[in-house]
């Protein structure tokens, strides 16, 4: 049973709680587990927005000018940074701190990057588990940004009600983000630093692969929105664009079942993670470097071991 | 049991044999895995060389120069690139494509591409199967080919006897490098399109950083290549530094050491991949989609409907 006093808190938007709850869903204890549980029922307040993009596109810059957007009207944002390029990772060049600071330092905001590397593969679980202690804080937005290279980071992109991709101008761009599946995810696209020469272009190219995919009258086609962030242009219709495409997803009876989709790859994601911790618990890496001899004297592949290693997990289990 | 025939045009690298038999360690079916294993005692032969860094550093040139250089000196080169920005899988420009042709219909090369997408978390174990079928038809080198963006695009050129990190001399490269974990895997660096400006400044920032890891006299220092790769510029001094490489492994020791420890994490990806695909049969989807219900009534959070799955999966395996 977890303490009422933490979820009040929680509810409270306690700065201090909400941090120590994230920090607590990332270590993956049985504790955070029983606070999610005990949650999830007040879940679903916060519309959440991924941000993805090849790295230098300025996912970072509209994020964060999309946040002072919701701030000056009155709207909460939580951000969670899982882009191994972003300045709120602490990558970042001088100017991008600063920016960073700004809004850091505003309490409606409240901003948490999250490491990309040696997580096992339980990045994603820990992102949606952070969205979910923000979503309790009462966060009205929450902007995930994420490099939209590597499969993790595109499925914490997607699991989103609106889903964003920024790409710039350069030449072959959209092709390659063809190519890395963005196109695929992008509830609509924000061609950014669009003050550079080959916009047009770039804009042409990305209609005209978007109109090569399946669609009629009833489907959602992904618009182009030219934004340069640096600036603030473009910021207010990007708001206004993911206005829209909450306002289709609703009247074409898609929201829920977009969330609906979202708890199923995340329930996935649990089990897988928490099967993988049994795994190679200290038992399973003890019996691994056991049988790792087996392979190098060479009498026997990676496959026989782990035939070997399920086999013992089966009797454990 | 593998037919002998299989195994037999295998050993003699027949072209349609090899590529019939990486499609279907893809596919990860059963008489791929039998193949695998009774294979096993005759993996070992290649050199494997991972070569990554950032989006347009220029690693599938590099690649391309380096397996030139290989069949100018008679070696035979496997190529298998996981790099979704790369020209192999298709995303390129036309010269990228001209370029690749070239290689490609050297019967003395073998490139093979795998997407990125969608591959449910395989794609390492994937890339380490077919590696093993080239090197049983006896390439001398094998190149992997990954984007340094993303977990498992990192775990592939790392499970590798030499990695090589590429970076451009743009501004903050090697910060955002070290940000993605590039600086931790690298055996040596190539700074490609040393031809910009800022590349000194980009070789001295690199010095620095690397200066600060700890080292003794025994350690391996990563050195820095500059390269103008397009030009054929500083390939040779990339083929050196993989022999120097090479050379300091086995007199010191670690070269076996090294190829145990990628053994060991292959064994964890291949028990991993297993189970989930245990875990996801039809039997399993079905009982997902049951409990998902319960959350979307409110009642359950997907921590606990994690837990009942793998309650029926403990009494199912």
């Amino acid at each position: 049973m977890v303490e009422n006093i933490l979820i009040e808190k929680l509810l409270q938007n306690d700065r201090r709680t909400v941090a120590r709850a994230i920090s607590a869903v990332e270590s993956g204890s049985q504790a955070s587990i029983e606070l999610l549980k005990e949650l999830y029922s007040k879940v679903g307040g916060a519309y959440r927005i991924g941000i993805t993009g090849p790295p230098g596109a300025g996912k970072s810059t509209i994020t964060n000018q999309l946040a002072k957007y919701y701030r000056l009207r009155g709207k909460t944002v939580g951000i969670i940074a899982v882009d191994p390029t972003s300045p709120y990772t602490g990558g970042a060049l001088l100017g991008d701190r600063v920016r960073m600071n700004e809004i850091g330092q505003d309490p409606g905001v409240f901003i948490r990057s999250m490491a990309t590397r040696g997580s096992l593969g339980g990045l994603s679980r820990k992102a949606n588990d952070a969205a979910d202690i923000l979503d309790v804080a009462g966060y009205d937005f929450i902007l995930f940004e994420t490099v939209g290279v590597g499969q993790s980071e595109l499925d914490i992109a997607q699991a989103t009600d609106t889903t964003i991709v920024v790409l710039v101008p350069e030449s072959g761009d959209s092709v390659q983000a063809m190519k890395a599946g963005l196109m695929e995810i992008a509830d609509f696209f924000v061609l950014n630093k669009s003050d550079r020469p080959g916009s047009e272009q770039a804009v042409t190219a990305l209609k005209t692969i978007l109109m090569m995919k399946d669609h009629d009258q009833f489907s959602w086609l992904p618009s182009i929105i030219k934004s340069v962030a640096i600036e603030n242009t473009g910021i207010e219709e990007i708001a206004g664009e993911i206005i829209k495409h909450n306002n289709y997803l609703i009247k074409a009876g898609k929201f829920e079942t977009k969330r609906e989709n979202h708890v199923r790859n995340r329930i996935k994601e649990i089990v897988e993670d928490q099967i993988r911790k049994k795994l190679w618990s200290d038992d399973g890496e003890k019996s691994l470097n056991n049988s790792l001899e087996k392979v190098v004297l060479g009498n026997l592949s990676p496959y026989h071991i782990a035939e070997e290693i399920i086999e013992n997990f089966r009797k454990q289990l």
